[in-house]
């Protein structure tokens, strides 16, 4: 919970000389349900908004099970050792919609936690379908602001808020295993449209045939349903994060899509169009908070009571409740 | 379309004589997406609102191709020569959602449209997702205030208005064909789950049998899926709109269930729900048009420039925009 005394200013200066804490104490503000954080976000925000925009942003999504977690902390270590700097907005496993298991929780992104460079955040909003879009895009340009090069956002691969995430990163990974036809019967299927990159992880041990074969497969299902003809091609490749083969290859393509769409004007459209789905979901957000003050709501019910006695029709209703806006 | 000279007492009070042409203007009048119509359909509605509710509401629900409208047709005039009055609000067949074969077309509803005490209103909108909830709940109320005595809704069983339409009607019905297993894939599960009443279409000739089969999985399938404990028995049954047989039973199930939903207090509750959730899309309606305003639409640009130029968060530009509603 953010500290009801919280500076803008002096919290942003802070999480711009990369305090750790501070960036954690930024998150917990603009995630916040609070009326009166809201002011003081929007003034944290306005203070940093110069500093960002400058990551690869990275969506990883996926079921659960897929070792979403387990890849993420391979591949941001992989890249901190490049000399970027990673942070991970991630799923919180105690959450009931997580899906870790206990003993998975226990050490997750353990080792990437422990590196000077990265900045794990999980959060519980984020796997609550809807959850995820509200305010990571914010949360993006906290991280951005810190000084983060690198920032990923971990999502379930139910199809809820994926469309959100997709167009408010650069890239989106989907992690699937053995098995995958299974577990994109559970996903939405729009997920598979969406995904940039498509890796099928586990291929280790006596699971590395079955991985490889479920990759082709995938790979033959992407070919048939090709985005727009000028899109760049969704590569399928087999990675294993627990004996973190296949990791390198694997970033090199994330970095060869992000520059591939920098490149062809791709990603500044993608961002544009991010911020223009950020803004409807702000207004209509902003449009139910305005519903929610007391005396709206006092009014809607006792309008909601004539249109019972049938001495109102709904639209008349309405109207009267939105002129009561102003 | 509606003429900008319509005044709403006089067509009230054509309607209230149960003038065909008055009642047909009035939907057109509801329907209407002109700003300058909103008033005047909320004054011929407030004028007729006394007269409205007292009539049997049914839904019919089913995919392309299982005969909804043959069905209808026969079934509606059963019900004629019992007594009733009964108005059709149809989906338009012309519409390229409509479904309906051109043969089909031509003979649609024919022989119900030749009844003095008929109404059939085919609408564009009924078929467009979305499109059926919106004004369907005024076009019932405009039937009830010109004297029909039952009010049929058609439309497409596929998922997406169903539960509006279920929660504006007294008995949702749904149609399906011997088959339906697949049928029932391509609809959403949910709309089995709305069904008050399911039916198989077409149990004629060499169909019959097949008919039968499919009625009884269903009703197998339709126990396992039973809805709270108190909710009454959704009953399966075959007929042939074709061939006008199980007509009579039908129409006596759907009296029985409304009977027994008035009886118990469900029908006043779930007309109560259904005036809610009108109410609900009607604030989001008002709200999306309110926004829709010349100056907003401007302002809405102007701040949605400012975000792309990282000036301005999307919260904040939201923030703005609904300040400027007042």
């Amino acid at each position: 919970m953010a500290e009801p005394s919280e500076d803008p200013v002096a919290l942003a200066a802070a999480l711009a000389r990369g305090e750790r804490r501070a960036l954690a104490r930024a998150i917990t503000l603009v995630e916040s349900e609070r009326p009166e954080d809201g002011p003081l976000a929007e003034a944290l925000l306005a203070e940093l908004l110069p500093r960002t925009g400058q990551s690869l942003r990275l969506g990883v999504s996926g079921p659960p099970g897929a070792g979403k977690s387990t890849l993420i902390d391979a591949l941001a270590r992989h890249a901190i050792a490049r000399g970027e700097r990673v942070a991970v907005l991630a799923i919180d496993p105690s959450s009931p919609v997580g899906g870790g298991s206990i003993l998975g929780d226990k050490t997750r992104m353990s080792r990437l936690a422990a590196e000077p460079a990265s900045f794990v955040r999980p959060s519980p909003s984020r796997g609550v379908p809807g959850g995820v879009a509200r305010r990571t895009h914010e949360s993006v340009l906290l991280c951005e602001a810190a000084g983060y090069s690198v920032v990923i956002v971990e999502t379930l691969g139910t199809g809820q808020g994926e469309h959100a995430v997709a167009s408010s990163v650069d890239c989106l990974l989907l992690v699937l295993i053995a098995g995958a036809g299974d577990e994109l019967q559970g996903m939405k299927r729009g997920v598979l449209e969406l995904a940039d990159l498509v890796v099928v992880n586990k291929a280790d041990g006596a699971n590395r045939a079955a991985a490889e074969q479920a990759a082709s497969e995938l790979a033959a299902a992407l070919g048939l349903a090709q985005r727009a003809p000028s899109a760049p091609e969704r590569v399928v490749r087999t990675v294993s994060a627990r004996d973190e083969s296949g990791i390198e290859p694997l970033w090199s393509a994330i970095q060869a899509h992000v520059s591939g769409e920098r490149a062809s004007g791709a990603l500044a459209r993608r961002r544009a169009e991010g911020e223009e789905r950020a803004l409807e979901a702000e207004v209509e957000r902003a449009l139910r908070e305005r519903l929610a003050a007391p005396e709206l709501v006092a009014e809607r019910r006792r309008l909601g009571a004539l249109v019972l006695e049938r001495k109102l029709t709904p639209r008349e209703a309405a109207r009267k409740l939105v002129e009561r806006l102003g």
